[in-house]
């Protein structure tokens, strides 16, 4: 009998952002399957065996769990935050659409999660309260033309955008130009938002207008968000409110 | 002593889409407020106060939760999905903004939820694999020449696309506009996802060439999601996946 394949998030990081459907499937799961740092955040029982990889090894890691799955598994692949929005999803898919014909006839789910962004904004106010857009800032998988284009087209387009992987070590330079370029194209001092580890006890949130930001503010761990034109501060003792009315004039 | 505001997202449907974190809030509140359909999905029990209202009037709700926190309620404002993606967090931030200032230091949390273009992707396979964008169809609070126009920015850019409130009773001309701009600009024959009720017991997921769509398959409670240049699908005996790679040329 073959098995299946649930294809998780986990959300940002604390334990009360994990949707109850996906405790479910790592509850049944035989195999857990993931990125090291994901996979250590299951716990370990009778029964399960975990999968750790490391990064940049997508392909093979969902190759894997779809054969585990022919095998007979009930694999898990887990995914920060939501595995639809740059995480595993695509990557199985990839798999499934290059292997054999019977990989596409398994049961295959995929299990949404709280992605790092929409935990972020919520952290800061409402500053994807409108229009907006997503964009991975890796250029691992895409020209960084490509990147550079999207970001101008957003500018043009006026959302809020919100950015994924600004900046790793290997990567030191595409954050800088990004700020770069949305100087010279928004031309405002509309608010940013560096939300690292959001919901872990290492969250940081900052807020920096947008002529002060400065790419060492992201790391690995930072989703950045940034405002539209419309975007609006609201000023107070604690944190300051970052939200984006629903309304465009 | 004055109370508080928490801002929930209920996720698209299902009770185990859920996180933890908003039952909680839902079980520590005095006082829920929202949109009659969302209102009627959270549990009587004693000691809660259920305050549905009508559509349209978020700002006049958004001032009643504030004016109850102040008199020391625990307020819950729930909104379907993601309360900060085109949902209740802005509302609230507006009343905020323009209101007194002893509203402005009131504990006001946002916790998000599973949005609906989330769900629904999770549901098709991985159509928001790579960048996207999610636009608000509804011309209520903005020009109908603004979602035009970016409507074919993001074409441009060439981002996956997720519309919210693609089509009501009052607005039925809209999304027929919507799709005769995207065959003009896009030019192929890229899917499109009807993902209507989500994890409901109403759910149902049409995949449907972009030339084939006609303006009668979304209405209401359908989020709508098309796909990039480089969308797609995967054919097999079910439901076919729909996915975007995790690369761009």
């Amino acid at each position: 009998m073959t098995g299946s394949v649930a294809i998780v998030g986990l959300g940002p990081g604390a334990e009360d952002l994990i949707t109850p459907e996906v405790q479910q499937a790592l509850a049944d799961a035989t195999d857990v399957i993931g990125y090291i740092p994901y996979v250590a955040r299951v716990a370990d029982r009778p029964g399960l065996t975990k999968h750790a990889s490391d990064n940049r090894v997508e392909l093979d890691r969902s190759r894997h769990a779809l054969e585990l799955a022919m095998a007979g598994a009930r694999v898990v692949v887990v995914s920060s935050g939501d595995p639809g929005v740059f995480a595993m999803a695509a990557a199985v898919f990839e798999a499934v659409e290059a292997g054999p014909a019977p990989w596409r006839e398994l049961d295959i789910r995929v299990l949404p999660g709280i992605t790092a962004m929409l935990a972020a904004a919520a952290r800061a106010g409402a500053p994807l309260g409108h229009d907006f857009c997503a964009i991975n800032l890796s250029d691992n998988l895409k020209p960084w033309e490509v990147i550079e284009k999207r970001l101008r087209l957003a500018a043009e387009a006026d959302f809020a955008m919100a950015f994924y992987n600004p900046r790793s070590k290997s990567r030191p330079e595409g954050f800088a130009k990004t700020l770069t370029l949305l100087n010279a194209v928004c031309g405002d001092d509309r608010p940013v938002i560096f939300a690292r580890a959001v919901s872990t006890p290492d969250e940081e949130i900052r807020v920096v207008p947008l002529p002060d930001c400065t790419p060492d503010m992201a790391d690995m761990r930072t989703v950045v968000l940034v405002g539209s034109s419309q975007t609006r501060i609201i000023a107070r003792a604690g944190a300051p409110i970052v939200y984006t009315p629903r309304s465009a004039p």
